[in-house]
C-alpha cells in the first residue's frame, strides 16, 4: 500500500466530447475514499455501448469524460471501509454495482441494483490539465488507474488471465446471460439470435449451453457466420438475402416461429423483428442491444397472442456473486473466451480499436493498459 | 334429436354493415355438420369486443354477420362425429376452441390452439334472405340457435344459471385469468388495473384472489370505483385528479412502481403508461384489452432494466378443460359473476344494450334469448 493516500499520475483516453477522437493524456487520480477500490487495469477492451455514448447519444453532460467498461486489473490500494478486497487482488470493475443491501439485491429475480448508474457519470476521481474528467458507468477502463466503488467490483481468481476474462465484465455475459438468466431457453428449444457481434456470439454460445436445438444465427454482414458456427449456431441467415421479411424467413423455417429470439443488435427495428419473429402462445423476444435513441414500436396482437417481450442488462448477472463464478467456468473450459478476441492492441491505439468496432470488423480488440 | 337435420328459423341481430344498428331478423340455421353442435343461446351478454368489431375495426369483410361470443346455452342437436355433447347438456360456447391435438393445445404454456380464429368469421350455418350471414369469432350468440365446433364448445354443470355464467365465457376470465394465469400475480404483491369494465375488475378480483397486498383501480371515470371496491380494489386513481403522467403517480403511491400492471381498456397509450408503471427488475405489464388500430410504442430501455410486457388472451384459459372449472367455482362461491351484472335486457333490445356500453353506463348487461 506504498501509494494509498497519493495521488498517481497516468495515461488515460480522455473524450473531451462526443464525436471526436479520444486524445491520450496523463491524467491524475485520486487516492480512493471511503469504500472506494483504486485498480490498475491491466487490459481493456473495447465494447459498443462506449461508442454509443461517444458517437450516438449526443449526450453532451457526460464529457469530458473517459470511457471503457470492459476491464481487468489489480487492486492498487483501498480506502476507509473496504473490508473484501485488499491491494493485489485481481478484480473486475462492474459497470451496475451489487450493494447487496437493496431490494433489488435481495430479490433474485433481478440484477438492477439501487444504486445502478444507468450508464450515467458517477462522482469522479479524475482530474486532466486542472479540469473535472468525468467517470463513465462508474468505471472509466481507458485509464491505468481508475476508482470504483467495491460496491462495483467483483474479486477473481488470480490465476485468471486478466488479457481474457476483461470480457467477462461486460460482453460475454451480457449476451450469455440474456440466454441462460433472462430468456431461460429451455433444452430442444429453437431460438434466434439477432446480430453477431461480442454479446450475439455469447448469446449463441448461451443457446448451445442450454441445450437449443437449432439455433439460427442472422446478420446482415455473413463474415459473421464462421465465427457464430464456433459458438454453436446450427442456421445461418442474411436478411440480405431475402426479399420478404425476416420474420417470415424463421416462420418458415420453424414451423410458425422461434421460442426465444435475441436481439443484439440495439436497434428499434431489428427488436419488432425479433418478437415477431417468436412463434405465438409462448415465443419470447429478448432485447439485449442497448438504445435509448427511439421507441421500440410492436403490434399490440403481436403480444395479445402469447408472445413476451423482456430485456436484460449485463444479462441478469448480479456481479460480485456471479463474475467470479463467470471466471471459474472460464478457468474450468466451460466457457469460451478466447475466440470472442480477434485483435490485440495497445492502449494508446484506442482510436484504431475504436475504427475497426464502427466497421464491423472485429468482435473484439483486447488493449493491453499496464504490465501487471 | 326431434328437429335433427332440419333447418331452424329463428331470431337474431344481424349487423348488415359496420356502424350501423343492429336489425332483429329471421334467419335460417342449417343443422350441425360434422363434429359441429347447434345450441339454443339461453343467454347472452354484450362484450366490447362486440362493439370492436362493429364500430371501430372497419373490416367489411366481415359483414354481414352475427355478432355475439359471450353466451350459455343448452345443445338442440349434435353433427355425426360429435361424441362428448348431447343433446339437452347446458353448454358455453368458446371464441378460442381447444382442439386438444395441435402442438398449442398440447402445451401447459398457452390456451392458442392451432384452429383459433382471431375473430374472423368461419365458415358458416347462418342465411337470412337469401345471403349467407358470417359467423363472428365462430359463436355469434346474438342469435337464438347457432352453430358451433365441438372443439369450441364446453360443457358445463346442469345446475348453472345460464343467465349469470354467460359472462364466464369471455369477461370474467379474461380478466380473472389474465391475472392468475398470465401475470402469475404473486402474494403481497402490488398491482394496478387500468380500465374498469368488466375486465379490469375480473383482474381486480383476480388480484384478489392471488393475495396482492395493493390493488390499484386506475380509470377516467370515478363512478366505477364503488365496483371496484366490490373485488377487492384497495386504492383508486383517475389520472384526471393528476396533472403529471399516472406511471408518476403509481411510482410515488408504490416506491418505485407496481409489481404487475394489467391493461384492461384497448387503448395503446394506457398500454404504455401500464408499463412505465412497473417497477424495474420485475414489474411486469400485461395487455389484456384488445386492439389492432394502432402499434404500441415503448422506450426499449423501460424493457432493459428488467420490465417484462406480456398479453394474454381469454386469460390463458383452454376453454374446454378450464370454462367447466370457473362454473364449479362460481357454484361453489368462490368465483363472483352476478355483481358484473348491471342491467338485463332482452334479444331484441340488443341496440340499446350496445348504446348503454357505449356511453360506458354499463359493466354487463345480460340478454335473455330464448326460454330455457
Amino acid at each position: 500500500m506504498a501509494t494509498a493516500g497519493k495521488i498517481i499520475k497516468c495515461k488515460a483516453a480522455v473524450a473531451w466530447e462526443p464525436n471526436k477522437p479520444l486524445v491520450m493524456e496523463e491524467i491524475e487520480v485520486a487516492p480512493p475514499q471511503a469504500n472506494e477500490v483504486r485498480i490498475k487495469i491491466v487490459a481493456t477492451a473495447v465494447c459498443h455501448t462506449d461508442l454509443y455514448f461517444l458517437l450516438e447519444s449526443n449526450d453532451e453532460r457526460g464529457f469530458p469524460t473517459v470511457l471503457g467498461h470492459e476491464a481487468a486489473g489489480i487492486v492498487e490500494s483501498v480506502g476507509p471501509g473496504v473490508t473484501e478486497i485488499q491491494p493485489g487482488d485481481k478484480v473486475i470493475p462492474l459497470f451496475i454495482p451489487q450493494c447487496r443491501e437493496c431490494r433489488f439485491c435481495k430479490s433474485p429475480k433481478t440484477n438492477q441494483c439501487v444504486r445502478e448508474c444507468q450508464m450515467a457519470p458517477l462522482d469522479s476521481r479524475f482530474t486532466c490539465k486542472g479540469k473535472k474528467v468525468l467517470q463513465f458507468s462508474g468505471t472509466s477502463t481507458f485509464s491505468e488507474y481508475t476508482v470504483v466503488n467495491q460496491m462495483a467490483v467483483a474479486k477473481i481468481d488470480p490465476a485468471a488471465p486478466l488479457d481474457k476474462v476483461c470480457l467477462i465484465s461486460c460482453g460475454v455475459s451480457t449476451g450469455y446471460g440474456a440466454v441462460v438468466n433472462t430468456a431461460k431457453v429451455e433444452p430442444g428449444s429453437t431460438c434466434a439470435v439477432f446480430g453477431l457481434g461480442c454479446v450475439g456470439l455469447a448469446a449463441v454460445m448461451g443457446c448451445q449451453a442450454a441445450g437449443a436445438k437449432k439455433i439460427i444465427a442472422v446478420d446482415i454482414n455473413p463474415e459473421k457466420f464462421e465465427k457464430a458456427k464456433v459458438f454453436g449456431a446450427t442456421d445461418f441467415v442474411n436478411p440480405k438475402d431475402h426479399s420478404k421479411p425476416i420474420s417470415e424467413v424463421l416462420s418458415e423455417m420453424t414451423n410458425g416461429g422461434v421460442d426465444f429470439a435475441m436481439e443484439c443488435v440495439g436497434n428499434v427495428e431489428v427488436m419488432r423483428s425479433a418478437l415477431e419473429s417468436c412463434v405465438k402462445g409462448w415465443g419470447v423476444g429478448i432485447l439485449v442491444g442497448w438504445t435509448d435513441l427511439y421507441d421500440l414500436s410492436v403490434r399490440p396482437l403481436q403480444l395479445i397472442a402469447g408472445r413476451t417481450l423482456k430485456g436484460s442488462l449485463f444479462g441478469g448477472f448480479k456481479g460480485r456473486d456471479d463474475v467470479p463464478k463467470m471466471v471459474k467456468a472460464y478457468m474450468d473450459k466451460k466457457l469460451k473466451v478466447d475466440e470472442f478476441i480477434t485483435h490485440h492492441m495497445s492502449l494508446d491505439q484506442i482510436n484504431d480499436a475504436i475504427e475497426l468496432m464502427k466497421r464491423g470488423e472485429c468482435i473484439r480488440t483486447v488493449l493491453s493498459v499496464s504490465p501487471q
